[in-house]
């Protein structure tokens, strides 16, 4: 099998869609039309074998999650996704079947959030499987949000729940782009980061980018189910803090913004539950119980190391 | 080491560049402003170890290749490079001075062609050294140029010499981003292609494309020097067939258009030479010899097999 069968496939499988791609995959490059008023949103994310999947979850799903972590860094952005294109690097043993149902886990994702496979670049070689996705968007006239903006006294809310990821969510979460949409419609929503590193870690880059601290409210934290079936020692909330991959956006409002949310709930018809979690604050970054206890929270959860 | 150090390095060590990227690096993606008439082109390459490139021939060269390997997919469609987002997988030995390397070679390609490199992916694994770059590019009036297009009865052209680049090229080459430029502006260029994967095979595509075949004549291929140095019983001839990672412009213009450039030579100041090898016809794909001896000519050439 080469990467021609590959294209070959891809190109009766791919529906035409020549007013974002005029250029059909194959050419050297893809080329999208351009609306005049959107700025242009890039992402790009590589998942490997071993670190951020196992072949046993099945390359359907691995294909999914490869597109849906640029979703949700897009989403972060509050932009809409437009186009993505695929580079692979496959062990040698790879059947072309199996790349197949990469593809199709990510065509059906792609398909559910009017994204357009533009293009990619296969390669064979003697090393484990991996996979980068780089996803363009466009953001309009409430775009784009960044980590930056959260002030003193803004609330922090978060959507979904948190912790246990391990258990499906990494593989099958659905990214928060139409939530994003919908949040920026009806607030002005100063901060956004999507929680790919675990809680707390990306909520110390929230701060970090936007020069303020925060406060959490511990009994606020919404737990996943999932969080709580996990028997390692650490309490439920220890995982909603420190868990990677949940893929929910944090995010900064006004008080009157967030109070208006939460006795709205604008996300209900897409079955999101927004919580109020926390506090920003001028500085340090701490988790308060109920019962006036407030501790340290330093930035648990993931970090890739290497050197 | 972590992705956090790398992004403080980088944010003091990437010049601003706020007309082309208005968000600095280090959000969730990468915001960039757009020019409304002008169409997007996206590319992406992934370099893998062991059969991209070898550790020993340097960090800094293997990460100016990375990108300039995009370079040239945008020069293929005559387009200006505007962004470009890196991912690495890297083994978990490497130092932070070695993915500094491999950045130095990268930001050293940039800067001469005017590329913002504006985010990425780290992440580290127990596999070898993976780079994915992403670019994006855009076309004006004279763009995109395809592989589609040909027609029989144009010349057939390429920029450069052609083989033995293993020898050093596929490392150092100068992506043909300028030349591509000049040419759409001196020309109506029907046809493009760079040469990845070797003469035969990138013509093969081309001609493909534009539902044509082709005649190259054997005595007009420029030979690189380097495709004489290779003592391995194949001739130079063969290597300029054969050989991948040439990365000159191969593209169709109607005889006119040829003879001027032949006479002109509009890329002498880039100290780089256009030849005309050859001729489209309706179909079949030969060589031909100037004493009138006619073979067909098969997709020779490097192909990624998986499977």
């Amino acid at each position: 099998m080469t990467e021609l069968d590959l294209v070959t496939w891809l190109r009766r499988r791919l529906p035409d869609n020549p007013t974002v791609a005029p250029v059909a995959i194959g050419d050297d490059a893809a080329v999208l039309s351009w609306q005049s008023d959107k700025q242009l949103v890039l992402t790009t994310d590589m998942l490997l074998e071993g670190s951020c999947f196992l072949i046993e979850h099945g390359f359907r799903r691995v294909g999914r999650k490869a597109l849906a972590v640029n979703l949700s860094d897009l989403a972060a952005m509050a932009a809409e996704p437009v186009a993505a294109v695929v580079s692979l690097a496959l062990p040698r043993s790879m059947s072309l079947s199996a790349v197949q149902e990469l593809y199709e886990g990510m065509i059906a994702l792609a398909d559910e959030f009017g994204v357009a496979i533009v293009g990619g670049d296969t390669n064979s070689w003697n090393g484990p499987l991996a996979i980068n996705v780089t996803a363009c968007g466009r953001v309009g006239k409430h775009g784009p949000v960044l980590r930056r903006g959260a002030q003193p006294g803004d609330w922090l809310m978060i959507t979904g729940t948190l912790g246990g990821s391990i258990l499906g969510k990494h593989l099958d979460f659905i990214p928060r782009v139409r939530e994003a949409h919908r949040l920026v419609e009806n607030a002005c929503v100063h901060a956004m980061i999507d929680v790919s590193d675990g809680l707390a870690r990306d909520l110390h880059r929230l701060c970090e980018e936007s020069g303020c601290g925060a406060v959490i409210f511990a009994e606020q934290v919404p737990i996943s189910p999932a969080a709580g079936m996990l028997r390692d020692g650490r309490t439920p909330l220890e995982h909603a803090l420190a868990d990677g991959e949940d893929f929910e956006l944090l995010f900064a409002v006004a008080p009157e913004d967030a109070q208006k949310m939460l006795s709205q709930q604008p996300l209900q018809d897409l079955q999101t539950p927004i919580s109020h979690i926390g506090l920003c604050i001028p500085e340090g970054i701490y988790l308060r119980y109920a019962d006036g206890r407030q501790v340290q929270l330093p930035p648990l959860g993931y970090v890739h190391e290497f050197g």
